[in-house]
């Protein structure tokens, strides 16, 4: 595959890594895991080996997942007609009984058995394991559409202590044992946040924060949340960029190092973040 | 609730209880989960009462089920036929997906939450998390129905250790990415024996084995390995029980103390079996 | 003895147990053990059976006792003659000697033997051991009946860290070597202090603190600190109750979460207090 | 005191310890104390301050004790006539009481206090706590004599862990509750071996083991197992020293590196005996 | 440097690097550093990256160094004339002084300044710290040359735990207090085999083992202790290279996984050796 | 040697050392190492045994040394003519590296084998090892000598862990990979304050600090450091003793309990200082 770099070649490339190794090796890296890099098959086994290769070179690894469009496969399946109300989805309880099944039971181990085909050794968790994430109704009209009112991360600590990857997919509970759909960007800014990661990466399908959102060129490589919080009065921060910018925001107030809104439709995009000198997408940083 | 006990029955009731608790304190109890106690309400809410309560004082309980009605639900919903050869399941891809799907993420989450909700600490894995199961095909014609080839207990000794309840669903992988469907007896023994548990309790919708099947008055309290091997010849150990008694006794031969065979249609028979003098069901011992 | 109850009643009395056991679970309680179930030895076999259950399920159990008759008995033999100031006994040296040994000696070994035989691991210490507790003279006409002046829970928390019951005796001494004889309340209030414990049980031969102190049913089932000094002022609280009360309002000022005086009259009152709804005693309260 | 030395002495005695030190740190070292030193009140004081020096330079020293004179003088105080079978003493319950309180709660206390005015951190048990010492009737006409059963050492290994000189007194226990008497000897042989002691010290009243017993130039330094039981034959071991050596042969049988015969009535012997290069008493090996 | 190269050809080197870190990820690997390697600039500060890099990924790198030219310049500059005897240098006490010096003082700390330049943890030390290397004289008419007799990993065990890489220098001392020269590649053979080494790599100044000498195209790759002993037979194995392979057999036959004659001439032989699927060298394997 | 003493005389000895024993035991002590009782073969002796003694009972000495008059011998050997400026010595490239290898590989693997030959177990270290000490320049004119930037005291601490003598000698690094030559008092001072050190020994060629500097009698045996202060302005603290006395005030503002400066010409004086009742030299205390 790649024959045509020499050994020399390799080597050098290898040793640039070095510092930016160095700069990781023993902090926690979480990845929301989403948009086309879950659907594409190829991008998905080039993440799952960036994912395995980090954790191998000492980097403590938590990938966060939804999972989209296969909630919607198994519903066309059993005949429901999605509903919405305000561009949201209303989750009644057959809803999320599917929405969990998908999540935890399908993505969730897909993603386990897909790593450890890499060499990597991970343990799915779903926010209801252990009371990683406890929820409520956050509006009558939806559903079963949850707000977090609480994260527990020592299930997750558990498992890095023991050396695993923990995937974990965005679904909730409650005390009296229903279940919610969590919004996936949330949970994973939430969780970042309470694990105290480095470095929270937000995989989504755009090249990052554009000055002009048609023009690639103007990407914004690096901004603060006081400079965030201007685009959004001056609309360059739009639409379904908002809520993720506020979770980026959210993520920098519980103690997260930095976030990065990375474009997740290049390969290998997480390794050329993490441990080449060249940034992708738009980092976002406190200040 | 039961008010018409004093105060001082109960404390009678418990310190009769006593050696018991001592017997059980610290070991390991691996629980197959099952039958009609999993489909009845009432008896669902009893048995994770109980688990949480021997979790309570000290015993290391592993809940290890399947989750049989469920699957057929999903599998009518999405119009998918069963066909059967020799009165097994023909596990097609999207067979085992749906039981994936449905052991894993339905089952196995509604569990943690239902123990949860009684004051219990679970986390719940399936056999593909941390490669607890790997397993292969075990015969071309029934499709993913697997052979379990390796078991690695860690996972769950963590879990233990970082005192959770484990809930274990009986699916599998192997190398290539592939889902298994796995017999749940077969699971628990094979899980019991490479935890080295103390007792490993099957939960059936019998009384336990019977001399005269249509008898539950000749109910075999207490049987042996080579025992039950001269009811097989004589077919007092017939039918289903046959697969069954086998389980047993590959549990018993890989290390694990006890094996009962215990009529989960009884309120509260775990506890029963554990934590007073009358044995329930059949217990099989090697010898 | 208790085979009037089916097994099924005995599941149902455990499982309301539930709640109290993952309250009490992995928490210190403190026994002080004194009064008629000293000496009544139906009642010392069952609270030896409610300490070692206690200890069985989880709760790690401190036992602190004096042992008032037996010291008498051995006074009277070697022809001591009991001699008072203010109702207070005069401890010479000789006396002292004889306190240790009965204390130290028999009913601190007595006790460990008991547990013991109930299948508890009990290790016996006096305040001396570790130096536990240090004292001095608190009143020259007294010889020596001492002050606690430095409290080390050290061995007991080794021993309870290493699974053990502590069983206390109320023995202190000081740098040169004297032995002081320490009242058994103020010693078990400062040492449920020192180690934070969540409760602390003070057996005592009374129902708890009766309005009228001749009609038990004006037990007083919860009290505050404040409420408490009131009834000092009302003359409700007086006589022997006073020193008792104010060990209570020690403990709570030391750290202690709750004390409760309690009837150790009532067979296993201690199981019933812990592990039932209704409450024995008074239950005295920060506030 | 020692005034008499100059600094430059001192530092020279210092010195020569070097190796001695050296070899014993870390060690075990089991002193059976007794006799004369235990009556002596400046050899008592030495005898505590050597432990307590041992102690500090990293010796692991564990006191094992009896309490001959003590025993008889409270017996003699509350009208009790010893009785003898065949120079045995008989021990009846209301005996064996009397032992259990001198030893476990006079004695224990009062060395535990001694070593605690040396600087020195100790804790006193019994054979009964935690089981330590397990025994049964030796010979129905004794009554309350005990032969060992069952001897754990964890309760003393955890005080060596956490850095305190285990004092032992020398009674143990059945499972129904029976305390016994127990020969000193036996049972720092028993627990020394147990502990797989570097050193058992055998404090006696004599030089060591003499050639000819009125004669104390005829010291044989060092023994093994093989040469003494020749003495036996040749009756140079003969009357009370029977069953000391005896003991020894067992300690070094149950895997005690080396047992010495030492005479405790020498100020210091024991420190003589560690960190000097004369030996005192008589050496006994294995071989 | 490297900017020919773009971020997505670096991912695809890193990636493909994965499966030789998960190989190493926690084992040892011991580097006997010399020869040309030691001495060009260049390739001095690339093994020390190399070095660096495996450390960051998790590999426990032992470098065991010598240092031969800055002896001889030392020697020069002090006025001392070398002299042999069979080829084999005469290291009088003045000698094994100045090897001390310039290995223990010079080499071994200009090396941990390099690592640590480059971002490693270092910690040098010398055969006689700890002990690591106890040495008695070889021949008589060599002096200060030693042999190994005893060899103690637990120093270097220590640094590994606590995460930094151990450079240690091949001097040796006994219990007179003596300093011994030791041969580098006898020392790293002894020190690899008692760390139980999976990898030991002999960095020289040739290709590896040649069919002919005098033709590098004619390297034999792979070779079996049991082939390498027919080529000494056959001559092909001969001079300055015997010794080199007897070290090779050596610390195979203590325990060391695989060892490998690497060139150190080539530019990052090291990482391409470790970290790429091409070998460099010969390996050297039991069998 | 000492057999001018009787056994009992040393028995003396030993226990009136039990109280210094135990102040120092566990309790950190520096030395700094240096002077005539470098240099004259029988007091070095006397210094490693004193090491190595109190090494055995408990105290955790670390051992920091410069190397003086070594250094000059190896710069007459390869014909180099010191230079200072006002009285500093000037070290260019080729001094500093005859420095580090005198110090690292010289001096400091010497005083490993000789604490060795007297049974301690000890690790020699620099300051560039693990980056115990950082330096930059002082002053352009002087070259490479160097003012301490950063001390980290972690592979101290890991040796003391690991039951090691640390000896270290006092050459450190910067991030350019230079070394410098440190001030011996400079460096004991810092290292002793960042490890919180009870007791910081300066040896040196005076008795202390005298009221009149030809009067050995008019010995100042204790002062604080207002005192100290008041001497400069006196000019009873001058020439030499003032940067050293300077050190003193430096290492008690680090956290030093107490600074002694001891003279090192008096055979065991550390012995002597540490663990009899005399003092020796001048105590410098805060205050």
């Amino acid at each position: 595959m790649d024959n045509h770099f020499t050994n020399a070649q390799r080597a050098e490339v290898l040793t640039t890594a070095l510092p930016y190794i160095k700069k990781y090796s023993g902090k926690i890296v979480v990845v929301k895991y989403g948009g086309n890099a879950m659907v594409n098959e190829q991008l998905k086994q080039q993440v799952m080996e960036d994912i395995t290769l980090l954790w191998l070179i000492g980097v403590k690894v938590v990938l966060v997942h939804g999972g989209g469009p296969e909630i919607n496969d198994l519903m066309k399946k059993v005949g429901k007609v999605p509903q919405f109300v305000d561009g949201l989805r209303v989750t009644d309880k057959e809803t999320v009984d599917i929405v969990q099944m998908v999540l935890a039971g399908k993505v969730n181990k897909d993603l386990v058995k897909l790593i450890q085909s890499k060499g990597g050794h991970a343990v799915g968790l779903s926010g209801i394991d252990g009371g990683i994430l406890e929820a409520e109704v956050k509006n009558e009209a939806l559903g079963y559409v949850g707000r977090i009112t609480k994260v527990r991360t020592k299930p997750i600590e558990d498992l890095l202590e023991n050396h695993y990857i923990p995937v974990i997919s965005t679904v909730a509970s409650d005390h009296s044992g229903n279940s919610y759909n969590i919004n996936g960007d949330t949970a994973a800014a939430v969780i970042a946040g309470a694990l105290g990661a480095e470095r929270l990466i937000m995989m989504t399908d755009i090249a990052g924060i554009l000055e002009d959102k048609d023009d690639p060129s103007t990407l914004i490589p690096r901004i603060t949340v006081s400079e965030a919080k201007k685009l959004y009065d001056k609309g360059v921060i739009s639409g379904g960029m908002i809520p993720k910018v506020d979770c980026c925001i959210e993520a920098l107030d519980k103690g997260v190092g930095v976030v990065v809104i990375m474009d997740g439709r290049v390969p290998h995009s997480i390794l050329m973040e993490l441990l080449t000198e060249e940034d992708t997408g738009t980092m976002v940083m406190k200040g």
